[in-house]
């Protein structure tokens, strides 16, 4: 997949992602260390009644299934930024995440004609249809090589 | 800390994070595999000339000293979001990073008043001074017991 590829309102349902609670809590331990991701006794006297995964871990999980099933390693060339991250529900232990990735739009950069940047807005389901997670990603990615500009 | 404290303005500069090799690498295959980040003779001739750590990974980074040093346990509530994520320059391991964050303003819950919304800015430079990471950010914070409305 190269840029030309992406088009507006291309969508992928990635794969399922299920919450682990052991990897919550390692995550959580090196990260984000309050009570309600690393303690199962104090998370559930805390504000969501139990563990809950850390919003970024979320991320990461998702960013894990992006780069399985949308992502291209002879593309992709990093990202210069999320917006308008939302973390609208806990994510627990045992949840079963589905990602849904839309295409935006894209645009060839005018000083690096090679590559250019790809607008995708993510939404994070759990196993009751809720939205847990979403953004706006926008990720740098190379023109088909052989659409390139002349040299 | 609870939102009485948390004034427009005020800043804390956190302890130092220093970016490990093998966490970078082991973060990046779990959640972000991609070969900058996972695979150094891959990365050394790939965009960033060398591995570099997710930009997930660098806010997991951030938030690790963000509730080691800004945030309490007693009155942190979790975040709605983040705004405005942008990752401005590699970070590489040995890398030291320093961020800092800032106050933007706090608003008292009209559904709940015994909690409200801290906003923060919040930017993560390296050991030349150059800003890797910012973001702005939202988190729910409790009012000081003794300070609330009336039962």
């Amino acid at each position: 997949m190269y840029l030309q590829d992406y088009h507006p309102g291309y969508a992928v349902d990635l794969e399922p992602i299920t919450v682990d609670l052991d990897e919550v809590i390692t995550f959580g331990r090196r990260y984000d260390p309050q009570p309600f991701h690393i303690d199962p006794d104090a998370a559930a006297e805390g504000p969501f009644g139990g563990i809950i995964a850390s919003g970024w871990q979320t991320c990461a999980m998702m960013m894990r299934v992006l780069v399985d099933g949308f992502l291209s390693p002879k593309s992709s060339l990093g990202a210069p930024g999320v917006d308008e991250v939302r973390w609208l529900a806990p994510v627990r232990p045992a949840d079963e995440l589905r990602a849904r990735v839309t295409v935006l739009d894209t645009r060839v950069s005018k000083s690096k004609p090679d590559r250019g940047i790809l607008r995708t807005a993510i939404e994070v389901r759990n196993q009751d249809d809720v939205v847990v997670l979403s953004l706006n990603a926008t990720t740098m990615v190379r023109c088909r090589p052989d659409e390139g500009v002349n040299p």
